[in-house]
């Protein structure tokens, strides 16, 4: 029932599929996002993606007219570094594999310290860069004690020349030399949408997720317990919907429809 | 029925914890060697470790008195390279990840050539400087249609400083990231055996495998309709024996208890 879209003062956007594809913004983003700030609906992004910082995301949207300030922009670094500070006090000892976004996010501030012979906790996100010699110090430091934590755990993505290994690829790696499961933030667990949802100060029981993945966005949606909206601008098709067993509460063609149903709510 | 090692007309060991231990050789090694030479029994040294070539080890075990010459060496990269002869024509291209073992073993004599764009085959062994870029390169030929075959399932091996990740965890990257199970020709599985037996020229009902673990060894015995001895010399402790569902056809302590076993037998 469309009519109770009046009932959320928050929203969640995934970013590719929802406010972009490739590098170009996809309809009614911006009246979208207008018409939230008009009605005073919260709103951050959520992406799983760990190697880009908040501040390189503001820009990257914005080149597409996109205006998100990078406050509002919950990568899965941002959601790891926020989990950790409630489980471990200021001057423990990281040892992380991954870029810009998650380096930035774990030691930019001076909470967490890096360390690589005793630290309490190994970071494992995305790395273009990452060699055998930083796995198996990984791998030792796990064996060793250290709480074994993903950013997220998408074995692949797509880059312009194939499909790639992904974070969760280096998950498995280390999952099955070291004979640990480790705790991952993005989605589809609820951790990463309950960051969003305190930097938002938002109410979970009236947060709406805006998605086009069902098994990320809206099984995620689900773990965290938040409704959720399946745009099929990104990689959901309506075959797809209609096979799969995750269905999410609200479809819509697009974000253009989406905003329609919700000034018809009133 | 220790009375039935006379009808055995060639051996395959499983090298460390049979033959020797660290750097040390085992009791008992020169005189069973010089007990099967004197019987004209043929035999071999089966090993899953890739990175090493036959004449590395030759020279390995000489330094510690065992005489075997790099002919009866068969490592899983020997191996893998006998099989890929049977699948491929001379000229076939191979993308590998590996160290100077399994390179050698596939691209000394020329037989396969390294591709890099086309390959029909995309080859894993353990290479202690692999990085992201080449595992990704590995991960979009794949995908692309290459075959992908691994030296050996082994997802650790005990370095000097710990347990580090083994060839079977950089499979394990690739398996979730190309969605596709490898062919893996090490133990357990039967084909390294088999280039054994066909190195030797050996009766495969009439070869006995010895070993010192039971999830490879033993098992990889039995995968390959080979008869099995068991030495306590390695991992497997008398214990852990009674416990396992995988049973050895013969135990012995070591292999000066198989040699005297062997004489009585006649």
């Amino acid at each position: 029932m469309t009519s109770e879209l009046n009932r959320f003062t928050a929203v969640l956007f995934d970013m590719d599929g929802v406010l972009y594809r490739g590098s170009r913004a996809l309809p009614g983003v911006s009246e979208a996002l207008a018409f939230l700030d008009a009605r005073g609906v919260a709103y951050a992004c959520c992406t799983n993606n760990a190697t880009m910082t908040p501040a390189q995301y503001e820009a990257k949207l914005a080149r597409m007219g996109i205006h998100m300030p990078a406050s509002r922009i919950v990568t899965s670094s941002v959601a790891t570094r926020r989990w950790l500070e409630t489980q471990a006090p200021r001057g423990t000892g990281v040892f992380a594999i991954g870029m810009d976004g998650l380096r930035t996010a774990l030691f930019d501030d001076g909470y967490f310290v890096e360390d690589e012979d005793h630290p309490a906790f190994v970071v494992v996100g995305m790395d273009f860069e990452v060699t055998y010699r930083r796995l198996r110090k990984a791998c030792l430091l796990i064996r060793a004690g250290a709480r074994f934590i993903g950013t997220n755990p998408d074995t692949t993505f797509p880059a312009e020349d194939g499909i790639v290994p992904g974070c969760g690829a280096l998950l498995a790696l280390l999952r099955v030399s070291t004979e640990t499961e480790p705790f991952v933030i993005g989605k589809p667990g609820p951790t990463m949408f309950r960051a969003a949802i305190e930097i938002l100060g938002a109410d979970a029981t009236r947060t709406l997720t805006i998605g086009d993945r069902l098994d990320t966005d809206i099984a995620g949606a689900r773990a965290a317990g938040l409704a959720s909206a399946l745009v099929l601008t990104g990689v959901t098709t309506p075959e797809m919907l209609e096979r799969s067993e995750i269905q999410p509460d609200f479809v819509f063609r697009d974000l253009v429809e989406l905003r329609e149903a919700w000034v018809r709510a009133g």
